[in-house]
């Protein structure tokens, strides 16, 4: 099996900042959101960042159930009918990967390779979680609460269909939704239809998508994705800390116009309003602070309020570049829980919680020659 | 201007595999469409491919007008209510970009780094152009009609408008569409809103999306994405061969199940029926080919009717393997003129027009350890 054997596998250390063929094809199977996108408070479907680990599982909605079993009292059926005949609830939420950034560490660990803007907010609608824990009956002695998808591949060796749990403390709290609905219709196949998990504050890899079962475990759950990946870890033996809620991250539209391949930015030299978002998982954003010169100074922008208690709050600064030159803009935010988001990134195993300030390039003056539009003449 | 000085240019030519990170900004924000989507005969808005060159601009639908000028006799303007109070039009159209299967070049040219999967089929909603061209009186000596877009930034060091041309016989042909719908709904951002050209059967360059103008020229359209960009060329001095219309490819949705970095497939050794899509813009496809053993071998598949005149036909095979083991499974369609996928893509400056069949490698047999999902215990 040689060319398996060859192949890179997630969680090789690339010391280069070239890109491997397979970092590749994750990448242009998923996606982040454009951050001309942050114009939006509700991101628009096709423009929220995307993960799929696996294939995006077919559905046909008449044969699907979701189960809930385990440690219980007694077990429930239920067919999205069903779930959406119950009471719902629509709750704007921002959701981020949490290997956001990776691809700025140095070594780079091998996986999606993430640069600043996997990142989107979408209003979910679905029906409460804890409800239906409750009519189920939880026994004494419940630890872990299994959120077990449809999709199923192999990760790190291991055949699996993706799982996820939370302790049942956390699956009790009432934002936990199950979702049905994104931005007012159905959810698409890409964002897990028929039903979808959705823990308002965490990090995505705990939203299972195209969920099948509700499993109450008397134990931790040992599942790959929850024990072995989407830990905080220095060194393979390092037994870590498990990601859950985001840290804060501010981006903004970078101003002016792009080049197409460098992405670099040319602004007129007069006033500009930079605009974007901010959010954090832990706690409300308490602040953003803007930079103009690499983070040497810093001004506070003007914090709009948040979408709501689970989304990213807008922020607006006015910026006026004095001189013709090269500018490197940077925006950061801060929590009320005293998180702010570092200059430079803490490096880790697997290239998680990357919350290092965003720098954005940007040429004041005129690019290049100018190709006058066809209905100016 | 360092930075910019030292950025890679489009076009420059990379001789390693591995994508440069001025690529990979490229390959984050746009996005090609998961394999598995194949199954869809109309492929979900956020799963279609996407190009973008410069940023998505935000229009106000409100102060928009589309204007017809430049050599007719009397200049139109449309607001989108007026466009979409005229004659409508729905067709399902199959677009693919220009650059799809570059990154499979080598030397690779700098430029958006596709795989195989730039590609998506949709049905746009939209009110035929001929007729407003008729209205407008195209004067006698007419020669290109030009299409220009809201989106602007700097490509080549040429700072513009995105805008593309068509002679004004193909301008002229019934299937071309002023678009405003996309699946029954107004277009998304990212799809061009509120106006998008449609002109069937030709690669995705030409779709101009945010269309802002329409402008008949007494001559030759000169712009920057159609007398330099978008040519099918051996060097910078080749005055080469314009993009225009798709030529034929199939591919197959990837059997089994992924490893979630290599993407190597897992499949159990059992009969299985693989199926997918294939097009042609050139003419209707006669016949798709499949094989199991790198092309060693081909057996034709069954071909269903396309989705429409201007669609993706789809195709289905039984495959059964033997033995436990690696095959190399090669998909290859064939057009009603005589166009066939080549096994070995011929190169060219910008990378352009690749289509070469898709090779998916498949291992026969188990992955590896198998994690019992949580609600099967």
């Amino acid at each position: 099996m040689a060319k398996v054997a060859q192949a890179r596998q997630a969680g090789s250390l690339i010391e280069s900042p070239d890109i491997t063929p397979e970092e590749l094809q994750l990448a242009v199977r998923n996606h982040s959101m454009p951050l001309e996108a942050l114009r939006y408070a509700i991101t628009p479907v096709g423009l929220h960042y995307l993960l799929i680990h696996f294939d995006i599982p077919t559905v046909d909605v008449a044969d699907y159930e979701l189960t809930v079993a385990g440690h219980v009292r007694k077990p429930l059926r239920f067919t999205l009918d069903q779930l959406a005949a119950r009471p719902s609830t629509t709750l704007a939420v921002t959701l981020e990967c949490a290997g956001n950034g990776r691809a700025r560490l140095s070594p780079r660990p091998m996986s999606q390779p993430w640069l600043a803007e996997a990142v989107g907010t979408a209003e979910w609608t679905g029906t409460p979680l804890a409800p239906i824990l409750e009519e189920a009956g939880v026994l004494d002695g419940a630890h872990d609460v299994v959120f077990t998808g449809l999709d199923r591949g192999v990760q790190g060796g291991v055949d699996q269909y993706y799982e996820r749990s939370l302790s049942l403390t956390d699956a009790m709290r009432d934002e936990v939704l199950l979702a049905y609905a994104i931005n007012g219709r159905p959810l698409p196949p890409q964002h897990g239809f028929p039903l979808r998990l959705i823990v308002p504050g965490w990090y995505g890899m705990t939203h299972v998508k195209w969920l099948r079962s509700i499993t109450v475990l008397d134990r931790l759950f040992a599942g790959y994705q929850q024990a072995r990946a989407y830990h905080q870890r220095a060194t393979a033996d390092d037994s870590g800390v498990p990601v859950t809620r985001m840290l804060p991250r501010a981006l903004m539209v970078p101003p002016g116009v792009p080049d197409f391949m460098s992405r670099t930015r040319f602004v007129e030299p007069a006033m500009h309003t930079i605009e974007g978002r901010a959010w954090s998982g832990r706690a409300p954003i308490s602040g953003v602070d803007f930079s103009a010169d690499g983070g040497a100074s810093w001004t506070e922008v003007t914090l709009d309020a948040p979408v709501s208690p689970f989304a990213w709050n807008g922020w607006s600064h006015r910026w006026g570049p004095t001189a013709v030159g090269e500018y490197e803009l940077c925006v950061r935010a801060t929590d009320a829980a005293g998180n702010v988001q570092p200059m430079d990134q803490s490096w880790n195993l697997e290239g998680v919680e990357n919350n290092a300030v965003q720098r954005v390039h940007v040429v004041v003056g005129a690019a290049a020659d100018r190709q006058e539009p066809a209905d100016s003449r």
